[in-house]
This record gives structure tokens, C-alpha cells and sequence, in this order.
């Protein structure tokens, strides 16, 4: 069997029952046909992780499956869409058998955890380099923009930040813990913020269940600041948070510092959580459902005419840059 | 301006007016937000660009904008599709604004080309790889498979074979012509063999022509002979074709030997040309609306119903194994 269709094989194996979610032609034409429901929308995300870039050389290819299809889906998520299609192209330096049954087996939990169906994708020889495209549906009309903040509206984010920046500082410093040498994270803790980092949970779920109340959303992947200046700045608003109110784990502040927990919930990306806004009469509503579904969702800071962002720091109201993380 | 902002510029400038063809959101939020027209199916595909494995260090960028769009665009062509969205994932080494400069003015005249819409993508540091999806439209159930060819069915292909393999060793020989010594090939057919290397011309227009015609298509990119396996292992037939039925230009012939420039046809790669097969019955009918239309069609053999490919050589029919080009 020749290399290409070695990978075929591998990926092939991943399409499951196509009838099932609007698949004609998957995997094998030189296109996928596909169908999208009457009076849904058809939403799309490219995304792309580079070796060095993005990810640590010599990553486990199935941890890499996850993060990559975590990423992308949360971009789903943020739009309040349900998963449907993914493309996938990958450049590899070599066809290698171990790493590609370890990623497509990996990737297959990861589909089907997500509800996604595998239709296509490209195999190429090159530096390491994995692009996912997501494709999902919204009700028409529904979409949930980063445009529609409103003075007097509330700042929510889902979740805990910073715990994935943590995961990556362990990964890096191999588990010691420089910042907060007193304190000695358990084995179970560093475990939980590593798979913060390795293995994003996207709030797909979660992102449906906003979209009838939250006026912008944004998944939070370059860091809050950053993100929330891409909703500040499309809804052309400022905001006010409050660092105090940010949520923060168990395991990020056994960690590190408090300081340090702070920064990186501001700052440190790849959480993918989701940083929303809702005006202040539907919050009640809004609460009754996640209680009810469980859902941890925080109220950090509210929306404001003056363009802008501003800490509440030392007692006063502090304007920042959003320096979030950037690639260039 | 950061160099994110830098990237994102040239890229938002390459939207046009979306209203027309059916983005509600394009560029700038999380995902992109488009409508598929009803009684339409979605076709897509991608297609990855890797420096060094597709294309020679130092190519102008906006020969690789043509390039990654014609390749990608063509595998719309072969289902008889009409494009619509464009998604780019693109890795850079660096942020340079003259490369993004050049390389978003030659897309920028290449969706337009191609009637299709840019509507979102990912900018990531690493080394250069490129990375497109196509999105198109096909009326329910019309759609171009690689696996309706029967028996008796004619094999056909558009245009010339060859000229883009030798544009690839004019630019590699930097336009020594090795092969064919007597023969010195004119500025203007070694120019015409290079565009086809870097400037493929999908066959849109010809592929939605021949649709309800054809009984099978795909489009030529790893070489005829590894393309039209793919219909025949689809199809589950086999073929024979007559090499001396190809169609070869005048500048190719010029440019090397005819054994040479057979092979280059047979197993070159590259062209983007269109391969299908149309039962005997509706030859006829095709070739009035092709000849009105003015597309070159060539008949190039049949299918049969034995398995596997069998080239006329030497006064007999001899099987040949499908070694078309292949990145690992």
C-alpha cells in the first residue's frame, strides 16, 4: 500500500453513518457535497496550529487532534452554532504510520464528542502545520456577532481563565513551579491545567443556550482583553471589568501567585471560554437557565459609552491596552 | 498599526459587496455567516500549498495567489460547480507587507476572476503554506461524481496535457531545453508552458457545461493517467486509451520530444484540465454544445468493463500501473 493511501485508510475510517448529518459525498470526490437544512445558516472558521508556532515540538499527535478540533469549534460555539462538518488539512514531514493512526484515532473521539463529521481534507509534505475548517448551522438570523454590545449591558464570561496559560507554563518549566515556590501544586492540579491547555472544551452547548439573551459573544482565544476589544471595538463601546471578579481555579491559584492568576486570566489565551454581553433585563432570565443546565458563568464588568477598556485597580478605574496574545 | 492589523487590512479590502451573493457576515467575526441558495447543495474542498513541496522558494506571490486559487477552484470545476466562498489559511515566516501587498492584489484578481467571495481566514507565523477552501453551489442531486463511468462510456479531456510539467522543468532548467536540443523553444511557447504551471485556468464554465452530459469527471492535478484511476476505481471499470489521441500543444511539442512530451501528458500533472467519460449516446449532443461554446474536447479512449488501465503502444494494448504524481 503506497503512503497516500495509508492516510486515506486512516482518515476514511472516520467517516461514520453520512445519511445522518447532510453528507451526499464525504470523503473521496474532489469535493464533499453536502446539505445544509432549510432556514438554517451555514456558519464557517479556518483555523491553523503551527509547530513552534502554536504547539510544542514532539506533541503528542493525539493531544494535538484535540486542540486543534477544540479551537476550532469553539469558534462555533461563539456564534451559538451546532457543529456539523470538518475539513482538515494536514502537512506532515513524513508519512508517518505511528503518528497518523495516533491523530486519527484521536481525532475520531474528538469528532464524535463534538458532533462533527469528517468530509474532506488535503495530505501534504511539509513542515508540521494542521489547518481545521468547521462548518455549523444557526437558525437564520441568529448568529450571535461580536456587534451588538449595548452601553448599560453586562460583561459574562463561562468558566475559569488562565488555567490554560498555566498548563503551558508547567509544560514549559516541566512542572516547577518558580512562581509560588511555597505553595506545591498536587500532581492532580497540574494534571487538570495541562488538559486545559492540551484539551480545550469548547461551550458549544452553552453558546445555544445564550444566543436568545447575550447581545455580542466572542470565544476567548488570544486572551480576554484582546478578545473583548474585538467586541468593543465592532460594537464600537467601551467597557469597565472588575480583575477581582475574575474567575479563577483552585488549581490556577495553588499554581501561582495571585498576581500572576490575575494577568493570566486577562491575558493569557487559549482558554476558550466565552466572553459575552447581556443587557442587564435579561440577566435573571439568562441566570435561571445556566443554573438550571449548570453552567458556570461569571459577571466581570459591564458595557460603557467611553471607548475603551478599564481595570478597576488600587480603587480606581484604570484605562489598559488590550495587549493580548499575538502570533507576529 | 500592528502587524495583525497590517494583515487583516489587505484582507478586508478583498471584500466586495457581500449582499450579493449571500454572506450576511464575512471577514472580522468569529466565524463567517453565509446562506446557501435553496434547492442548492454546498460543495467544498481544500487544497494545501507547502514551499518547497508545491512550489519553488522565492515564487512571486502573486503567482502562488493564482496558483492556490485555480487548483482549488478547479476541484469546483470537476463537480460541476458554481464557485461562491473563499476561506485562505496562510502560513507566513514573517509579517513582510510587500509579499502580503502582492499576494492579496493577485487574489484579489483571482476571486474576481473566478466569481469567488473571500470570506474569512486564519494568519499564522511558520514556514510558507498555503492553504484554500473552495465553497460552491450544485443544483440538488446534479453533482459530478467520480464514480458513474461505464462501459462503452468515452474517456475525454479539455484542452492540452503536459504544458504545465513543462513549464515546471523550463523553470527548473531556468529554460534550457535539455530534452530536445535541436528544437530551441520561442520566448513566447517557454512564457505560455510557465503561465500554465503557475496560472491554471479551471475549466468552471466547461465543467457545469458537460454536467448533464457527463457520466463521470475529475480534474487532472497529480497527472491523467493517477486521475483517471480514480474514476475507474470509483466506477469499478477499467479503460483503454490511445496515447497518440492526447492532446499536446505546439509549444509543448516545441519544447521537448514527442516521447517525452507524451510521458509529461500521461503522468505530468498540474494541468487542472478536466477528465470525464460520457456514454457513446450523448457524444453527439456534447459535442454541438462544446463546439458552440468553442471548448476543446478531446476523445482519448473508453471505458470497458476489465479492471485497470490499458494504454495502445506498439500496435497492442498493454496494462499500465496509474503512477501519477504523489507528495509522499
Amino acid at each position: 500500500m503506497d503512503e497516500f493511501a495509508l492516510i486515506r485508510q486512516y482518515f476514511q475510517s472516520l467517516q461514520r453513518d453520512s445519511s445522518m448529518c447532510g453528507v451526499s459525498v464525504g470523503i473521496g470526490d474532489d469535493c464533499a457535497v453536502l446539505n445544509v437544512p432549510p432556514d438554517q445558516q451555514l456558519v464557517v472558521s479556518i483555523d491553523t496550529l503551527v509547530e513552534g508556532t502554536h504547539f510544542l515540538p514532539d506533541t503528542p499527535a493525539e493531544q494535538l487532534a484535540w486542540r486543534l478540533l477544540g479551537a476550532s469549534v469553539s469558534d462555533l460555539a461563539a456564534m451559538g452554532a451546532t457543529p456539523a462538518w470538518l475539513t482538515l488539512a494536514l502537512t506532515l514531514p513524513h508519512a508517518d504510520e505511528s503518528w497518523v493512526s495516533s491523530f486519527s484515532a484521536a481525532l475520531s473521539d474528538a469528532t464524535q464528542e463534538y458532533k462533527i463529521q469528517l468530509v474532506g481534507g488535503d495530505t501534504t509534505r511539509g513542515p508540521l502545520t494542521l489547518t481545521a475548517q468547521v462548518h455549523g448551522f444557526v437558525q437564520t438570523g441568529c448568529a450571535l456577532l461580536r456587534s451588538g454590545a449595548k452601553s448599560g449591558d453586562l460583561v459574562c464570561v463561562t468558566g475559569t481563565l488562565g488555567d490554560s496559560r498555566a498548563g503551558l507554563e508547567s509544560l514549559l518549566s516541566n512542572g516547577s513551579t518558580e512562581k509560588n515556590p511555597h505553595n506545591s501544586p498536587s500532581a492532580e492540579n497540574m494534571e487538570y491545567l495541562r488538559q486545559r491547555f492540551y484539551r480545550p472544551l469548547p461551550r458549544i452547548s452553552t453558546g445555544k443556550l445564550i444566543a436568545p439573551f447575550a447581545s455580542s459573544c466572542i470565544d476567548i482565544s488570544d486572551g480576554l482583553l484582546g478578545d473583548l476589544a474585538h467586541i468593543l471595538e465592532h460594537s464600537r463601546v467601551g467597557a469597565q471589568i472588575n480583575p477581582a471578579a475574575l474567575p479563577l481555579s483552585d488549581a490556577l491559584q495553588a499554581f501561582t501567585d495571585a498576581g500572576t492568576a490575575q494577568k493570566w486570566a486577562l491575558t493569557g489565551g487559549e482558554d476558550f471560554e466565552l466572553c459575552f454581553t447581556v443587557p442587564a433585563e435579561q440577566w435573571g432570565n439568562l441566570q435561571t437557565q445556566l443554573q438550571y443546565h449548570k453552567v458556570p458563568v461569571t459577571a466581570i464588568g459591564a458595557i460603557c459609552d467611553k471607548p475603551g477598556l478599564q481595570l478597576f485597580q488600587a480603587g480606581e478605574w484604570c484605562s489598559v491596552e488590550a495587549n493580548g496574545y499575538k502570533h507576529f
